[in-house]
Parts: C-alpha cells; structure tokens; sequence
C-alpha cells in the first residue's frame, strides 16, 4: 500500500513499548523524565551528567509567573468556560518567535559569529557581527532581561553545562558577545533564553527543535495556571497583564 | 485597582524567580524535571521516593506510537504548513474525555467504589458497582486494552509506587476490581491509565488534573512527532491511521 | 473496508461539489453566503426572506470591538508572531459556555418554559421557572447587557423574523420572560444573544449547532483583528483589557 | 495611560455597534454577510456587484467534502470528546501556506509576472518567469487540480467578476499564465484558488487577508463537518482520509 509511512519514534508490540529501542517499562524509575525528553528528542541517551542538565534546563523554564503571553492568553481562554486542553492548547500556541524563540534565535546568531570568527578571536567577531545587526536593524536575541539583570539561573546554567563536559565553543561565543557587548559601553548580560540556546547548541540540539524544549518546560506551568484560573477565579472576568499578585508561600528552602 | 488578581503558582523579583516559594536556580541540578512538575501542580516539593514515581509516571506515558489521535492531528496539521507550536497545540487539543481522560474517570470510579465500601469488602463493592454501571449501559474506564494484555508499564508503577509508600485505597480497590472482573469470568487487566489513575488518587492528586499531567507527559512525544513531520514527510500527505511501520533503532537496553 | 466512512455534508466528483445536493456552481451568484451557511448546517435551502434573516444573524454577530475575550485572547496569541491561522483560532477556541453560549443556553430554557406552559399561560411559567432557577442559583441566559439596555440589533432581528414568518413560540416565550421580569419589579431586556437563541430554536435550529453559527459570526471579526494587531501593533505588547480606544470612521449611513 | 491602544474596526457605545462606522442595526436586513466581511476587512462597504461577487466568493469556498486536512484533523479531534469550538479551531489551525495557502501565492506570483511585463506582454512575461520558476524548483500556485481539470467555479467566478467590473490586470495574467502553460505543451488550467488569488488582487485585497478569507469561507463547512462527527461517528474512531463515502441528498436544483 503506497500510503505506508515510517517513524523512528516509538514502537508498539503486544505488552512493550520501546522509545528509540529502549523499553519503557525498563526506563521507568530508571531514569528522570529530562532524560527520557532528551533520548525521544536526540535518539540516545544522555549520560549522567547530561542528564542532570537537561533536567535543569526543564526546570528553569517550567514558569515565569502571570507575566507572560502564554499564560495571559491561557488564562482568557479558561475564563470563556475552556477545557483544560484548550486552554494549555492556547498557552503553546503562543510559543513562537517572540515568545520562546530568543532560544533558537540566539542559538542561530551564535552559529554565526562562530562561522565569521573561522576558529579566531570570538570578540572581534562577535562586535564585527553586532555592529553588522545594528546597521540593518536587528538585535541579538538571548542579551538582556526586562526584571533580571543578573540571572541567577544563567550561572547555574553554565556551572552545570561545564560540570557535565558540555560548555563548547556557543557557551564560548555567548561569553564573547557579553565581552563585546560591555567593551562597547553598554553591558548585556546573558540571559536565561541565551545561555539555554548556548547550550543547547553544544549540546548538538537541531535549532528547530529549541522551541518544542520550550514547550516542554512550559506546560507543567500552563497546566498549573490554568487549573489555578479554573479553581480561583469568576468566569469572563478581565485578565489585566501585570495586575496580579503573588500570594502564595513565603521564600522557603528544600 | 479592583482588577488586580491573586496568583500562587510562581514570584518573581528582580533576579529571582520562586516556584511555590523555592528559588528555581536552587532547584535546577538538585531535582529532576518530575520533580519540579510534582511541586508546581502540588504546592510542595516531593520526598525522594516520590519524586522517582513522579519521573516513572512521565516517563511511562511520554509516547504511544503513531496510533493516538493527538498524533494524528498534530502530524495533519504539520502537513499544512504549520508551525511547530501550532502542530504541538492541535496535539494537546486532543487530550480530552475519550484519550488520556481514562486516568481520570478511573480515579473518580474507584472513588465511588471506595465509598461503597465503607471500610468493608472492595471486592463486593467493585462487583456491585461493575454490576450497576453494566446495568446503565457504562463502562468501567482503566482497564483492557486493545494491544496491551499485560502491559508491563502498569507491573512497574505499581512496584514503584509500593517502594515509595505511596499505594494506598485506590491502588488496593484498583486490584479489587480486577478481581471482580476475573471472578466474573471476564479478566480485564487494570492498563497503564487505570494503574495512573489509582497511583495519582492515592498521592492526593485532583482529578481534574490529572488530564494535565497526561499532557506534560505527552508534550515530548509531540514535539519529537511534529519534528519528524516536518524533516521527513512531504505537505499535504494522507495521513493513514494505522499505515505506519517502525523504521527505528532495534529493541536495546540502557 | 470496514473503514468506510459516511458523509452527508458535500460530493466531490470531477468538475462537480455539491453541498447538500446543490451544485456550489450554480449557488455562487444567486444566492448570499448566509444562504449557502443555511443549506450546509441544516441541509435545505431556505426560503428568499429566511435566507434575509440569517444573513442578519450573521450581520448582527460579526463583531463586538475588542472587549471580548476571544479578540484579547487572538491579539495576545497575535503577539507572539504566531500566524494568522493560530491566531484566529485561540479566538474560536474562546467561544464556550461563557462566551457565545448564552444563545444556546436561552434557546434551551425557552424550550423549558415553553414545556411547562403546557400550552398555557407563558408569562406565568417563566415567573414560576425564573424563581426556581433563582432558587438554585441559577440566572436566565440572553436578558440584560453591561453596555446595551436596549440593544437596536434585538429589534431588528425580531423585526426580521416577524417578516420571515419564522418567530413562533421561543419569540413569544422571549417575550414573556422580559414581562415576568418586569412584573418583578426588576426589568432585564433581551440582549442579542437572547434574540437569537429565540429566533434559531424557532427556525429549528439543534442547540449544539448555535455556538457553530456563532463562531461562523464572529470569523471575520477575529481575521480583522488579527490583521489589525499584525499591522499595527508591536510584538509582545501588553493587550490590556479595556485599555483601547476606537480611531476608525466616524458614525456614517450606507 | 501609556497602554491604550487602538483599533479601528468597531466602536461600541451603549445601544449602538457601529462597524467600520455603519451602524450594525441598519446594516442587518440590508446586507448579505458576504457585504459585511467585505467591509470589515476592507473598511468600505462594496457596490452591489462587488456585493454579490464577495458572496459568490465565500460561497464558492464554503467546504470541500471529507478530503482536505482540516476536516480530517477537526474530526479527528472531534472524535477524542473535543469540544465543538475545539475541534473547529483545530480546522483552522490546518490553513495555512499549504492548505488556501495556494490564493495567496497566487496572487503574489501574478502580481510579480505583471511587474516582469512593464506594461507588455503578459504572457511573455508569465512563460519567462514560469522557466525561471522552474529553474529554482518552484511551482506555480492556483493552476491545475487533483480532481478537478475544468473546474466549473472557476469560470462562475470569473463571470461575475466580469460583471461586476472587477477583473483587471491579475485576471487578465492569470490567463495569460493559462495560455502560456498550454504554450509549452502541458496546459494546467486555473483552479478554485488561483481564481480566487487574481480576482480578490483585482478588488484590492492584502495578499496577507486572503487566507483569511478562506478560512471565513470554511468555517461553516468545519461546522458542519464537527457537528456530523459528534452527532453520528464513535470516540476515537479510526478517521482514514479518502475512506469517506457521500450519503447525502441526490444532485438537485434550487
């Protein structure tokens, strides 16, 4: 039948589901949801350290709060009366280019430097490549925050890519674009889309597949905010961006 | 401002951002992304044991294959033309009552039996409530599956959730049930969404979320089929249910 | 094949589309989109003045400015750089039970009015019917607006319907629930949504099909938007509820 | 406040929806809807035969039969136990540059032929830049069809676009393309949607609105198509494209 089509995905037999060849049920308490997220994504599994990682990247990205389109469009959505999967539904559709694409975006960006730099100095490039950006009106993704100047979920971004042997030369670039950012009087800090984008390059992520990791990370965020907008509030009411405010518990160590 | 609204889920100030009241850049590298899922949804962190069948139950429903619907729409729409979140979205939009929704009509059902009980037999209140859903033309949601006659994903929940002590009534009216069915010359085996079901009422979960966690789970497996969409099929093809082959690596172990 | 699906909607053979037996052809030209919307939800043509007032329907549903939340939900999706396909849809995604549904809503409790009358007086079942809804905390759908007291479109599309021969007993049971409210001492018109679940039930129209042609409606009104918030606005603004102003002609006669 | 913004499609004052300026209650009754989607996309309302066309337009398009990816992904999800504005939203979310994409790259590749002929000869032109196309691997959009090699719409629409004094510069290319095809020996005539893309650039329509259109024009048809899923298929029934069969009314005539 000429309508036969392949994936290399999963395969289903009688009482076996095996991911990429892997047995599901072997992986099951075997390992960490970030790790099976990386072997469906990539094909293999990571090792330990890699690992980690990705689950820490899954983590720093799981919410920002009511702040963002994603979850202010969610949140209307449910306020109509919405299932649940309509409203997360909602909630990714608002992942694209402006939201969630500073990932891949910076991850391109950095490719580029990298590609200009042809194995020489990093800073040069980087300002030759910014100063280029300027002149046509584009400005490099994954610098510079609105609320955080110094996000701390950026260093311990990088401490766990060089602890896990990751950290090549986009970690490299993007320290290099911060350098070149500061060495023409106008300090940018890497932020967290730009050091997961950076690391996700090292790490041999395809570009394309940067904003599903987003999505990934985000809907245990979405779902909560839905469930909670469901739970809490009136239907129909108006959804004010930047109206809200945070009463849950206090600062609190695990 | 009479507008403003209250939200519990995630705070963020300058250079921190905490979810339920611990700072995620604390979070990342010392838990796993089930972790951080059971903690957003929940309000509390996990204990280790927990944690590990938080990951196990993600892990357990990441991918099905080629054969959901979520996946067949998701890939319908990628031949379109779409983009990735709007593919991923059309994916989430299929999570509802009749996929995904048996995890949570289980936990309700296995709630009324319990209730039936009233401390007493589970097997006589399973077989009397079996009986009377029978007698208005219901069905009993959890168990039986088209492929799967053992499914070796609900043995391993089930032992994981026994190592956590986690399993409670739910889980024990869960088998209560099978043995009703067996007694009544039917044997239906309690399925990966019945086990789900039972181990998420006994962890204190709402129902109404669990549906949500069907979705976190499910999230990479949409993304990594839209992926493949969009890499390898050309637009506009017919996607066939059922016309799929496997063309991925071979059955290995970890 | 036990496949095999069947359809009653439209045939496609070369050269030829019929919807609902007629030849789109021989349609396009002779008769108004609101016809031809007839003919493929309720199977038959209508007759040249039912087919006036359904395209008044449609007419009086094309847009409500950008109050409602599935035009604040598909600018904020809009926002995102989402296209124009993902945007309009998370604005039909808004309309549910609270968003459009007071059409369907007031159509069924007409229809319950109506079958407690008995054939009798109606003023008085919908007395009795009023307070028992209040009594389980229940409040009648499509009577009373925050903005229109007495909303011109009601009169027009009851005026509409008295020509087309269409308004029956949902009309007249309308009409008796604005009197038992005023005889209460509490006067709540009828709004648009009210009208129309009246003049649909009394076209005949399933109630599950109402919010369909709601959101037929609305289409254009959310493409509009959407081009408009693509054109004019800038990525990732805040679409705050109620924060807009109308800058378009100013108030003119056809 | 900073964050008013604007919008220039509907004003609401209390007892008055005014769109585009016209006052919506003196509109309904006088104008088709097809009058109505033309003025709010366009800002003005059309003259009668502009009127008409318009209608003919979004009759032409109104729905396709079980064939097109919408229809399959909007069942499809319909049959999970979606809601209806779920499941039609998913149809939407299926439109896009390869499903009505087609009309509005046809409208661009035209505009970009009249461009090449300076005022000349179009069909020089069209035969040049469709050798040029053809050395890039690019295909042109609107010409030729699956199923249908005379497509009776297609001439509808170009009579009454004649009539209505319509057709100009991107009609008379689109025949000019037509001509030059069968020049080279492989004649492919203009189909629905190439139609549709000349026509609609020679009434002044923003190439960026033309998919737009299309999916106003569909979303009765996904309606439709929704509500005989709902109404007469199984939950998670296999939804095999082409495996669909016509059991509707018999072809007759209004």
């Amino acid at each position: 039948m000429a309508e036969t089509w392949q994936t290399a995905i999963t395969s289903i037999q009688p009482n076996e589901v095996r991911v990429r060849g892997y047995d599901i049920a072997e992986l099951m308490g075997s390992v960490s949801f970030g790790t099976a997220v990386y072997l469906i994504l990539r094909g293999e599994l990571p090792d330990e350290k890699t690992a980690r990682l990705m689950d820490a990247i899954l983590v720093s990205s799981i919410d920002h709060g009511a702040t963002p389109p994603s979850v202010l469009a969610a949140r209307t959505v449910a306020s109509t009366g919405a299932s649940l999967s309509q409203s997360v539904a909602t909630g990714i559709n608002s992942i694209n280019r402006f939201h969630g694409g500073a990932i891949q975006d910076c991850a391109a960006q950095l490719a580029r430097i990298i590609a200009r730099a042809e194995g020489g100095n990093l800073v040069q490039a980087a300002a030759a490549e910014l100063a280029d950006m300027k002149s046509r009106g584009q400005r490099m993704s994954g610098f510079g925050h609105r609320v955080h100047t110094t996000d701390p979920r950026t260093a311990r971004l990088f401490e766990l890519a060089q602890q896990a042997g990751v950290a090549g030369e986009h970690v490299a670039c993007a320290r290099a674009v911060e350098t070149a950012f500061a060495d023409a009087g106008k300090p940018l800090p890497i932020n967290v889309d730009g050091a997961i984008g950076a690391i996700l390059a090292d790490m041999g992520f395809d570009p394309e597949v940067m904003n599903g990791l987003f999505m990934i990370a985000r809907t245990p965020g979405l779902v909560a905010h839905v469930a909670e907008e469901q739970a809490c509030q009136k239907p129909m009411r108006k959804v004010v961006p930047g109206a809200h405010e945070y009463d849950g518990p206090p600062p609190r160590r695990s």
